[in-house]
C-alpha cells in the first residue's frame, strides 16, 4: 500500500455540523427562530466568505473570524439582537460539533496503519477543540490554516502533502463532497468518497453518491477502514 | 487553573536524542567512528544552522533540510563516505527518537486536562513520525514549521499561542533548557523546567537545575502531572 496519510474533510464528512449547530443555536436564539434555517443560512455564507481569501482580495484569515462575520450577518437577517459576549460564544459552536456515529471507530482503526489528520478549512483551534471535545484521535491538526490556503485551491492540498514530507500520490483525501475530491485528485491525491446523505437534512439533493470513479467509495469511515484492512 | 495548553520542547525534554542518534548511527557508520562523538558534533551544528533563518539571512527552512546539510558536514569531518540514499535515510534518525521513560505516562495524564502539543524546532513530519513511532499522545503537532519561526524568537511562542486562540498567559512551555524557558516567559508564558541531567551524557555541565524561579521545576513529566493534579 503506497498510501501513507489519510487526510479528512471534516464538516459533513467527520462531523454532523448541521444538527450540532442547529441544536446549540436553539438554546440561545429566540423560540421564534427556526434553528435549522439559521444554521443553513450561516453555512451558506461559508464558501463566499472564503472566496475573498482564495481570490487574493483578502489576506489569509482564519475560519473563526469568517464565521463570526457571517454570524453577524445572519443575526441581522433574522432580526436577532444578542449581547456581544453571547455572539462570540455562539460562534464557538463550530468548535463543538458532534461526530457521525462511525467516525471515531473508523478513525481509530485507520490510525493503526496510516497517518490520520484533518485537511479542513477549519482553523487549528477549532479542529483541536472539536477533537478534544469529541475524542477524535487525530495524529496532527492540518488544514487551511497551517498552509494558509483554503480548499479547493491546489496549494491547500499540495502544501499539506509537503508538510508531511509526502508526495501527493502518498496522500488520500477522504470527503463527502465530490468537488473536494476532484480538486484533490487533480493534485495527484488518491480519493475516498464517504456518503453522508443527511448532511444537509432529509431533503439533501447533492453528494448523494459518487460522481466519479474515486479510489474508494464507501458509506462510512468504518467501511473505509474495512476496505483498507484496518 | 488558567493554563489551557502545555507546550513541550521535544529534543532533550521529551526524547533522549543523544542515545537514539548515537545508537542508530552506530549501525550505519564504520566501527572506527565514535557514534556518540558523531551525534554530539551533528547536534552542535543545530543552533548555528537555525541562526541563518532567525537572523533573516535565509528564508524559513525546515529542520529536516538543516539536519541533512549538517550531516554532510559531519560525515566529511569524520572522513566517512556513504551512498546518497544511506545519507538521506540516516538523516531520518531524528524521526525515530526514543522518549525518556516518564514521557508517555506524563503526557497521557496531562492530556486529560490540558492541550498537549510540541513547541519544537523539529518540523511537522519529523515530530509526527516520532509520535507515531513512539506513541507520544499529542493533541496537535505545533512548533517552528507551522509558525515559520525558530525558537527562541518571540514569534515562535507568540504565533503558537495565537494559532491556539489563546493568550500567552494561558500557555506553559515545558522544557529541559533554561534559555528556552526564559524566552517563553519573556513572551508571557508560564514555565515548567524538567531536569534531564543526562541529555548530553554522564558529564553534562549545563541545565542541571533551574536557573530561575520557573512556575514549576520538576524531575520528570510524570512529576509535572503530579504537581498539576493529573
Amino acid at each position: 500500500m503506497k498510501t501513507e496519510a489519510l487526510l479528512f474533510d471534516v464538516f459533513g464528512t467527520v462531523v454532523d455540523w448541521r444538527t450540532s449547530v442547529a441544536e446549540q443555536c436553539a438554546a440561545v436564539l429566540p423560540g421564534s427562530v427556526d434553528s435549522f434555517a439559521f444554521a443553513d443560512r450561516w453555512r451558506s455564507l461559508y464558501q463566499p466568505s472564503m472566496e475573498q481569501v482564495r481570490c487574493g482580495a483578502r489576506e489569509f484569515t482564519r475560519l473563526d473570524v469568517l464565521h463570526l462575520e457571517s454570524l453577524r450577518v445572519v443575526l441581522s437577517e433574522f432580526g436577532v439582537d444578542l449581547p456581544e459576549s453571547t455572539i462570540v460564544e455562539l460562534n464557538r459552536v463550530w468548535h463543538r460539533l458532534t461526530p457521525w456515529p462511525d467516525s471515531i471507530d473508523g478513525l481509530t482503526r485507520l490510525k493503526s496503519r496510516f497517518i490520520v489528520a484533518p485537511l479542513s478549512n477549519g482553523n487549528v483551534s477549532l479542529l483541536l477543540d472539536m477533537a478534544k471535545n469529541a475524542g477524535l484521535p487525530w495524529d496532527a491538526i492540518l488544514g487551511a490554516e497551517p498552509v494558509r490556503a483554503y480548499k479547493p485551491t491546489p496549494e491547500s492540498y499540495l502544501r499539506t502533502a509537503d508538510i508531511l514530507g509526502l508526495q501527493p500520490h502518498q496522500c488520500m483525501l477522504v470527503a463527502a463532497h465530490n468537488d473536494d475530491l476532484a480538486a484533490a485528485r487533480d493534485c495527484g491525491f488518491d480519493t475516498a468518497f464517504v456518503c453522508r446523505p443527511t448532511e444537509h437534512g432529509a431533503h439533501q439533493s447533492s453528494n448523494l453518491g459518487p460522481t466519479s470513479d474515486w479510489t474508494y467509495s464507501t458509506g462510512s469511515i468504518s467501511e473505509l477502514a474495512d476496505r483498507l484492512n484496518c
